[in-house]
């Protein structure tokens, strides 16, 4: 039973008016990668949002006195503060050098997840607007120019609790379930699972950010071949919002 | 640039008199499977526990009054309870239905760790006493008998706050460093990084996971060949323990 990871080397920088699939189809081409039914691409946030001309540009930003404030606390820029403010619903904590928020749409992270990385100075990328919509439309695309049932799954890296390190988790997907809900499958021992729900876009992610990094090897796209249970999990309609866990629920908030 | 992940589909249910990294060069063999340079091991926790002996006789369990109160609060079993407190050092937060714990080790999880799964009814397994400790004698066993340079990496399934599902991480780690440090290197445009460490152990057992499964699938141990940066993370010393946040710098705890 095995799984391969093809890293894509070949896409180039990504703006405004790029399409996407067509280029993720050009550099597997390049790689004589030719996808196939079951493929699931996992394509980093930043390429998303730069495709989709989702750019915050820093320099414009007027910070309010709340974002003033909330920079002294953390010795963040004012401007970059205001933006987190802006794509923010909800701020969870705030220490000497951090600010972990709620975004506008659920999820739980450091700055808002706005990326200055791989920008030009003076720009920075916000989360996209809609990962799960972007993720679905990828995916009609990518389906409908190559004939194959493919999934995509749009990754980030992200800090969490308790351990050192970020990691890559799903933050928009299409064409898989994001939550495998295995309630009711026994063990090898005829008993029932224990833990019942596997955060399978979120480990399709990590497996990716492996070959990802997060420097200039310039790998924004990963195709993760031979998952066993691409089948059982096909679904075009929930998306990776299905990770966000609702806040009554969260002990930890 | 790619990596495969190769399930390893022929181990048997493991007890206490086994030798685990015989069993896992055997049932590579049977796959046709030969270990290379470079290669990673993951292997879940509940096996090494298995083959080390390790296991809680729940119903000798006496609870502890502190177990007992415990019990009441989250619904759990109050043998279990006690043997949670056993392996804890402190009690993180509690609810109608969980008990978040510190492990003995540090490790913040569910239930101290300890896995009702796989075993006779009745037993549970609790973490290993000392994964990383484990994980070394495993990768000097397997490089001695293969003459290759492998890592070993024991993983657990956890969930976590503010995301759904559980996914998998590192509890133990030898012959690959599980934190990288990337602090100073550049991104495309070469601007410093502003993710500087990444959990490569946890993105591993991740990645793993998604062969492992959780069920009756009975893949415990996951090659994982081709990790581009095998030999710049080269490390026997520093464990998984390095992916544990310090208390004092922990905002959620």
């Amino acid at each position: 039973m095995q799984i391969q990871l093809i890293g894509l080397t070949e896409i180039p920088l990504i703006s405004k008016e790029d399409d996407l699939s067509r280029l993720i189809l050009d550099a597997a081409q390049l790689q004589e990668v030719e996808l196939e039914n079951g493929d699931i691409l996992v394509i980093a946030e930043t390429v998303i949002s730069k495709s989709e001309g989702n750019y915050i540009d820093l320099g414009s930003m007027q910070a309010s006195n709340e974002a003033l404030e909330l920079a002294q606390k953390t010795g963040k820029d004012p401007q970059l503060v205001e933006a987190i403010l802006q794509e923010s619903q909800d701020i969870v904590r705030v220490g000497p050098d951090f600010i972990v928020s709620e975004t506008n749409h659920g999820f739980i992270c450091a700055n808002a997840g706005i990326d200055e990385s791989n920008v030009d100075e003076g720009l920075a990328t916000p989360m996209p607007r809609d990962p799960d919509a972007s993720a679905n439309l990828i995916r009609e695309k990518i389906e409908s120019l190559t004939g194959k049932q493919v999934a995509i799954v749009i990754s980030d890296t992200q800090g969490r609790p308790f351990r050192e390190g970020a990691v890559g988790v799903a933050i928009g997907a299409s064409g898989i379930r994001s939550l495998w809900n295995r309630q009711g499958e026994e063990d090898l021992y005829g008993r029932e699972l224990q833990t019942t729900q596997i955060a399978v876009a979120d480990e399709l992610s990590a497996a990716a950010s492996l070959l990802m990094g997060q420097a200039n090897e310039g790998i924004p796209v990963v195709i993760i071949r031979g998952y066993p249970s691409f089948a059982d999990l096909r679904d075009t309609e929930t998306g990776a919002k299905s990770l966000i866990r609702p806040k009554k629920f969260d002990a930890f908030r």
